[in-house]
């Protein structure tokens, strides 16, 4: 009998770290970083990687690697891989990439995954003012389904998808990331009008050599060092896609890539096996290890020809989705809505950022009444096939966003009843909350949620 | 044979003006506006409504009436409607009152509807800056489906549902609404940073006696005159409901709206035939006169039960939503995506709101390269069910939203091809667009898409 | 205001009875019965209609009408209505009639409907031989939804549609039907094998005077009388449609019906607000009076072009159908299987009915656990949206027929338990089920289900 | 790294023989068949399976392998497999085995499959009289999608599934089974009135020693001649479920099987890529290899609580089953009629089988048009998604079936369009048909589909 089947292009051994895989893996994007591999158009294969933070975050039963856990190495990348055509001619600048995604799922012998909360001071999340300790879910997989022994009575089907998929930048491009970034970080405080909060996340992270991995690059090379100092960080998605989080990039589904770099040198990592829209808590999806079955096929011209800058440059562009077939069939939603009024109930003009906190805040509020803390719900809203849409974002000056939860993934009928069903003394394993050592500053909230 | 169906508990004449309908439309939100109509739980009753603007904008091939509308009469609502349990005991603040749509669709004999865009000057839009001018396309109903002469080569099943339906303000909430909205106009540009656009459209819309409509209130009376002075406007979605835009509540949805005054006193109003979420061109649904069929139930002391206030009053709280079974069923989405770097190249700090700019400007660069203007497809956008998701909202500094449009609702296959198809001289009709006599203080843009 | 929407072709006034309409209705299928209205390709129309009965079955609360009911006057049909394109050419034979169904619903003030058990010795059902008794339930509309109280604890979505739609036969096409009935009314019983049961169900209706109503042919003129003596019943479907009970034709679907006469001259009636596959209690649907939104277009030649001919004629084809894009959404289904052995332990070969028959009486059984009786089930499975299924017809001998149930039509969980959900003693109103006074031939059955 | 996921219970070697596998297959159902493998309630483990053949029909383009298929082998079980609750007690006589499939798929290497049509002399198909020869096509999978180079131009997501998972039989069942199929194949042919076409289709399939393989039961033993000679061949579905090929029970599908022997012993194998309902052409699945990640409870008195006996003893039941979650999702779907008049002309009355096959052969010749043979489309719809079924079984004397196929598989527009799309020379590479040499008493039909 023949062999079938997708070609295994990046092997994963799950006992080496990432640096010693036989393809060494890499965080970070800059147009120099080898690509490992090479696929033709047209064939199938097989791309493994590791989980976002390479096996740094365990499955014990503890947050300590989440209050510890090193934001330089995020995310271990596999590839880059070099596309060609069947005439061997590579991808290039301008082209599209199609990549199909036709299987996926996680490592056989490794079904398990987590969700995470990071500590205010070490990253924190969306909700960090109120939520403000490193919690951590472990998550099992049984086949299609996932349950936590952390977030009792639910259970759901996964729709897994890889975070980060994206094409290498070009320098160009790479200078307009950095130099856009840069200026961000030095103003935006001011500018955004963010300095009214104690705003302790990153606006955003520059190019560092700490924590940086750049694949066949010999590290603490001059070459190396080169590289490090001007390469971007995987945290945002950006032109090339990246770490976009869109959650239905499920099996079946196919993602158009502009190409920046002759051969596309596409990398691919942080696989999910399940988010939330929004992917609130920051680490927040089902992180775990992984593997991909893909097909390339390159547009020629598709770039120039299907897609338009939008910015001072050409290269100010996005990728396009096709969502796959497959999909866990919910009928019943339960829908919360929040509008751009904030918790100090001051009224912001049309800021959906703000509606999507307030909705995802109701909604934790609202959960929480069924047996949950609000740090268990945060978690779980962070992972589970949650929806969070702009609903109005025109009506002066409220931005209205909702967030719809499939109601089939609780083990009880969490709709609002006319007798309030009582819930009772319910036995639940509260997650892991680590105590806090903060000075004291924390914004003042009617829900603080996270206090302990 | 005895008569069965829905009790017709506000009905509306085409032919006579908002305010000479037999139960008089209000357009304010008031805790003094009286009851029009009182219903019982549990019965079926039928509310017909006229379309946001009573009439003001025609089915005419001319965008003139959208230039000039008045706004001060937005939006004509049905109500308010008072309700009662079987007792005859009304809903009471600090309830929750569920509203059931059992049905809903346009008024016999009136199926057709508008979207439009409002001149930059006149209200604006989402996109303002981008589409400057008036537009206005015509939708025509073949019961489930509609099409527009205007934007040809596109008919698909609406997703009918009441863009307005919400309680009245007690006072103690109305006074929120307005100190907070007051303070916005008063500071907003400069605490919002909006001042680096020239920015047009309006912070909020402050209590106006112009144009001012109060049901059962005899106008120009001193208590008119009260009332009318302190009255919200209804443009906004806030606490009560209101103007949400929630495109999926359409039949077999269920609205838990929490109880401010005695009787809860409901009101609904500015039928949509179809939206997009963002509703983005403003006037962006496919406006229509309509009836609902609706059922109520009160869960006594619900709004204390399920809700919980968020900010600095036990006001503070959102409604509760829950999606009916029928939606139209797609299967095939392509999804756009737009990340917080807005069109100039600069970095925002997770704002969803330049992601989702972004994410239709994106959608409609590359929709109109099959035969469509910019305009058309803006306002396509706007009203066909398309879906507008926030996909990352922690990834520093980049926000991704995403914008997923049904490829079936074309006549043509919108996906990106291998080779280009040939798109041809396609005869489409433009929507009107009126010239624009602006003083040139347009923000400039690489795409200005309004351009003509 | 212009006026908008479909065209009223066929009125009905529900205070009339069939024969005294404007356009008085038919009861046959017969080419020589003249078209009451013509209609233009392209145009949006409407059709009214009565229920199959006539209004001979009423909404009390009793079966004394479905025991009495007159066989020979179903199913009162709107029409023929003939279809001419935009040059006034009709409709020729050969081509292919489509048939958009744009709308539907219930009449206005008349919102509820029946389903009911035939006697068995008037009519009968599927499951006669279990259930011989006349029954009904009266249903209630609320929207979307319905509910009987004669079956309690259920409330679903009605998946709409006509129960008949189809084009007129030719001459010769109607001698086709009429001879191959004939010989199944003469010869079946021997040569079906339905022998040696005890048959009490017609096994086919041929043409008969009494009852006919043949539209516009005045009543009892030798013209009538030789029509009357050669038309074709309405109760099976055949070549031209008609009788299909397709329960997915609802909004959105398309009917592609071969053209037998010049101008097509189509017919519809029977509506069903809800039917499940099979109609297995024979008036078996949620059987209503109703309206029909239409469009139609002429696929000239179309029946020669789509349609192969399965037969000695060139007659002998098969309308085509499109199915819409509303329907509602279940995510939950219970299945019941059924093999070809039947109830007295005898091995069919590969006979589907049987199978089909043993999965409905499973299904019957099992559902009866809950609080229902066997005959409230029956009358269920009849009119809910559930789904017959062929799932294997080739492994020898047994086929595998299923039907699954949505579970959310249930207020309770009817999935097996690991430990049994006491049902207890619950209230259920049985419908109400005339005494029987057969003299005693019944098959002995282990499980007689209709016995009481 | 502690390792997590299903134990793998039953392992396979596609480089041995069924019958030289570790624990060594089984082809028979008979209660003294020993069980290989034991799990406890609650625990994931993994079956892996051979294909039903066990390797006899390769991936050869040819279809001389299944010309000459020895039926005497079918289908190859992995198990029996014992169940046992928590505490070590097994699943005893009158419980439910509820399994749960977690996860299925294809063996590693092994990722193709096959659909065929045996000949007429060697088990021949459900249209085995218009087609009367050998074919086959081979499906290469690309993870959920398949494609043969046999049916070029379509594509499609498979609903994988196992066609057999069933109890063992006790030995009262057994003599059930034995007797009744052995009263068929004496009487059938006149009984059933099969006498009138020539009936070449085995009626049952009685027990035989010939290819017989019965597990750990060492062959050519006494013991083994005696289980060889009673017990059932696996190609029909019964009481203990077997091959009901129920094409929905996917990923996240729960079966509720009765329990006739202690531990419940049941096997599982024939595992479908996709399978159409009905499986038309009989080898008719996409036939492959592949695995199971499986889940038990054990519902205690389930079979007695749940299951009602319909037949002379109290085994006569059959299982329920419950959908999984996750389906390929299809908007667009064609539909095809048949009724029960056969192809030569012949009125049967109410009978499925026959409506359900004029359905399968009008879809087949509407298809055809498109470029395709008419062996192709036999095939295709014997393996693709296509839901068959039973819309009206009680219109006397027509039964209606319905065959509705999702356009979304062909790269092209199948629909009738009012001008014929011309369909061109389309290189299309037809199923490689084996030449026949019947002796010519085939049926003379005006379709013969087969004829080469």
């Amino acid at each position: 009998m023949s062999k079938h089947g997708p070609r295994l292009v990046v092997p994963i051994d799950l006992k080496k770290k990432p640096w010693e895989q036989t393809l060494p893996l890499h965080n970070r994007w800059h147009p120099d970083i080898p690509s490992v591999a090479e696929v033709t158009v047209g064939e199938l294969f097989r791309v493994e990687m590791v989980d976002f933070s390479g096996g740094g975050i365990t499955n014990s039963y503890t947050a300590e690697d989440i209050k510890h856990a090193d934001f330089s190495i995020v995310h271990y990348l596999s590839g880059p891989i070099r596309v060609v055509d069947t005439d061997g001619i590579p991808a290039k600048p301008g082209d599209l990439l199609a990549v199909e995604i036709c299987n996926l799922g996680p490592l056989p012998g490794d079904e398990w995954g987590y969700t995470a909360t990071f500590d205010r001071e070490n990253g924190g999340g969306f909700l960090t003012d109120h939520f403000p300790c490193a919690t951590k879910a472990i998550w099992y997989f049984e086949g299609i389904y996932t349950y936590s022994p952390q977030i009792p009575g639910v259970r759901f089907p996964g729709l897994t998808h890889p975070g980060i998929i994206g094409t290498a930048p070009s320098m160009e491009l790479l200078n307009v990331w950095n130099e856009r970034e840069r200026e961000l970080e030095k103003n935006g405080l001011q500018s955004l009008k963010l300095c009214d909060v104690l705003h302790t996340r990153p606006l955003a992270n520059l190019p560092t050599a700490e924590g940086c991995h750049l694949g066949l690059v010999k590290a603490d090379t001059s070459e190396w060092a080169n590289i490090a100092s001007e390469a971007a960080r995987t945290i945002p998605g950006r032109e090339n896609g990246g770490n976009c989080d869109i959650k239905n990039l499920s099996k079946g589904s196919k993602i158009y890539l502009p190409v920046f770099v002759e051969g596309a040198n596409f990398s691919t990592g942080d696989m999910h096996f399940s988010q939330g829209d929004g992917e609130v808590s920051f680490c927040g999806a089902i992180e775990m290890s992984g593997f991909l079955e893909l097909k390339c096929d390159i547009i020629r011209n598709g770039m120039r020809e299907y897609l338009t800058p939008m910015g001072p440059t050409p290269l100010h562009v996005n990728p396009i989705f096709e969502i796959g077939p497959v999909e866990p069939r919910f009928s019943e939603w339960l829908v919360f809505e929040g509008i751009s009024v904030d918790e100090s109930g001051k009224q912001h003009y049309l800021d959906a950022t703000v509606a999507y906190k307030r909705a995802v805040l109701n909604a934790i509020d609202y959960l929480s009444r069924f047996g949950y803390s609000k740090e268990q719900i945060y978690l779980l809203l962070s992972c589970c096939p949650c929806e969070g849409r702009i609903s109005g974002i025109v009506d002066s000056p409220n931005a209205c966003a909702t967030l719809a939860i499939p109601t089939a993934i609780f083990d009880q009928d969490i709709r609002p009843k006319s007798s309030k069903v009582p819930v009772g003394p319910r036995v639940v394993k509260k997650p892991d909350v680590l105590k806090c050592t903060y000075d004291g500053n924390l914004p003042v909230t009617k829900n603080p949620g996270g206090a302990t």
